[in-house]
């Protein structure tokens, strides 16, 4: 991943943080370090990841290396919420004392019950981190840019939480209206402050908001000033670029997330295709999904998404199936 | 104020600030060494400020004691716009540079076009403070509580941002629906946690969301758990009390700020009107509306409320009267 902006001089290579610079080799070290700290402690603690590790014969010493994670059994979402039930309201996989509780987040809850989990500040740094590294790919860049956060803020939405808190946490000064604020109050936001040069929001709902400009303002959007773009949350970016482009005279940048695991992928300066950028916090997998045969992370690979979570405290995942 | 909450053992001490434990002398010096650094910096920065100390003929350096703030002309709000209007799109108040600011906020533009102000990283802990000790003389307690904000939280409205950030500023894990879950969604939220003891909002919803108890979940809403209630953002919390504390079974505290000045006033257990709780970073004075003649501040003064802020980094206030 390239943290170099399209629209001016490159940002100080103090920004990266020293885990984006690591050797394969020192990277290999820090996540088996981290991924044995993680199974001694869901063995410990969490009685639903035990009592599935001894019917599946493993035990935390058995892993030696990080190829040893393929003979962990599998987590699905069935689980997760089958653990809620038995033991509500939060699940045994929480692990850590109120104490360490900053706040809980949700997923969407569109689609049935929301689920809610417990956040701590260092998960709460996780986001925090993986999302700045999506946002420097679409070169965001403190000191330069200003920023305006257009997803969905109300409704507990861990990911609105995160995205607005992140500008924050990179010292990008920012404008939180969120989808809730209507197409109209935005628009006007962005052109009465005529400052705002760095978007985020959903795909669909950044490519309305830009539509709208000429019928609320009298003018394309795109000589409203916004000159970067980053989408994710929904499927289909690649198709929407030129749209999203033109409409906004900006460059557009991918990326991508999960709400109970963390932001994992972003595309950078050079729009092809998302890099893996939770390198330290999250340990992908590429399964075949019918046989859970592990590929081989090569490439052309398609499969499956298979995650483990690394440095998560409040709700640890152990090859956690994405689909 | 006392922080003795009313359902168990004091808290730490060491949760007061050493600001609130100062001796009046000790707080007067601070208030004036404030004041002066402020007036000094509005007179250098900021045009607005320096063309009406001029026409008023009064210089910073003949502020001697905090009485003679009484020296300098007052602000109202139709200044602010104009000067708004006369510099766009922040106003010549702003005086920071864009690297300071963390993120911007909105009153809630109910009434006309919102206003937009900056927020720096110690304004905003200047917000999170005031506001901690709002919710401490409301008996919301660390390492007890868990708390639920059921105010707005979309469109930038500065108090909401502020509010929900508190909790997590005093160490009190928090669930943020906002208003904008809708009551059904809190209501269950609420219940099905079975953890949540302590909740901030406006006090008609929250009187409203309480009456809905009963129909969506088959039971009142003084069984789901709630003790604690800070409410503000509207009057008349005095003639509902009553009303809010049967509903919940809970206590109710009231709560007042102002979003572009801070929070200034809260009860405490006494449940017995409110203590200013700004002491050192907003110097209030009363005056009679008419005549602006500054009155006594003394048990049983009525007039309008004049704030001059003592801290703010971003849009500094002299003199700003609040009717």
């Amino acid at each position: 991943m390239s943290r170099t902006p399209k629209f001016g001089p490159a940002p100080d290579p103090a920004l990266l943080d020293p885990m984006e610079r690591a050797s394969l080799d020192e990277l290999r070290a820090v996540q088996l370090e981290r991924l044995k700290a993680t199974l001694r402690r869901v063995w410990d603690n969490v009685p639903y990841y035990r009592s599935k590790f001894e019917a599946h014969g493993v035990h935390p010493d058995d892993l030696k290396s990080l190829a040893d994670l393929a003979k962990l059994p599998f987590t699905e979402k069935k689980d997760l919420k089958e653990d809620l039930r038995k033991h509500p309201p939060l699940g045994s996989n929480l692990i850590v004392p109120l104490s360490k509780i900053t706040r809980f987040a949700s997923t969407s809850g569109t689609t049935g019950t929301p689920y809610y989990h417990a956040v701590t500040a260092q998960d709460y740094r996780m986001w925090l981190e993986t999302t700045a590294r999506c946002f420097y790919g679409a070169g965001f860049t403190p000191g330069r840019d200003i920023g305006i956060y257009v997803g969905a803020m109300a409704n507990m939405f861990a990911v609105g939480i995160y995205m607005s808190g992140t500008l924050e946490y990179m010292g990008i000064p920012a404008f939180l209206p969120g989808v809730e604020a209507g197409s109209e109050r935005t628009l006007r936001l962005i052109h009465d402050q005529g400052i705002i040069t760095a978007l985020y929001g959903f795909p669909n709902y950044v490519h309305y908001l830009g539509s709208q400009s000429e019928k609320v303002l009298g003018i394309p959007a795109s000589r409203l000033g916004i000159r970067k773009i980053a989408v994710g949350g929904e499927p289909g970016v690649r198709t929407m670029r030129e749209a999203l482009q033109s409409t906004w005279g900006a460059k557009a940048y991918e990326s991508m997330g999960i709400s109970e695991v963390g932001m994992m992928f972003s595309e950078c300066s050079e729009q092809n295709g998302m890099h893996w950028i939770a390198q330290e916090f999250i340990l992908p997998e590429i399964i075949q999904p019918e046989t859970a045969e592990v590929l081989p992370l090569e490439k052309g690979v398609e499969g499956e998404l298979v995650v483990t979570s690394l440095s998560k405290e409040a709700n640890p995942l152990i090859r956690y199936r994405t689909k």
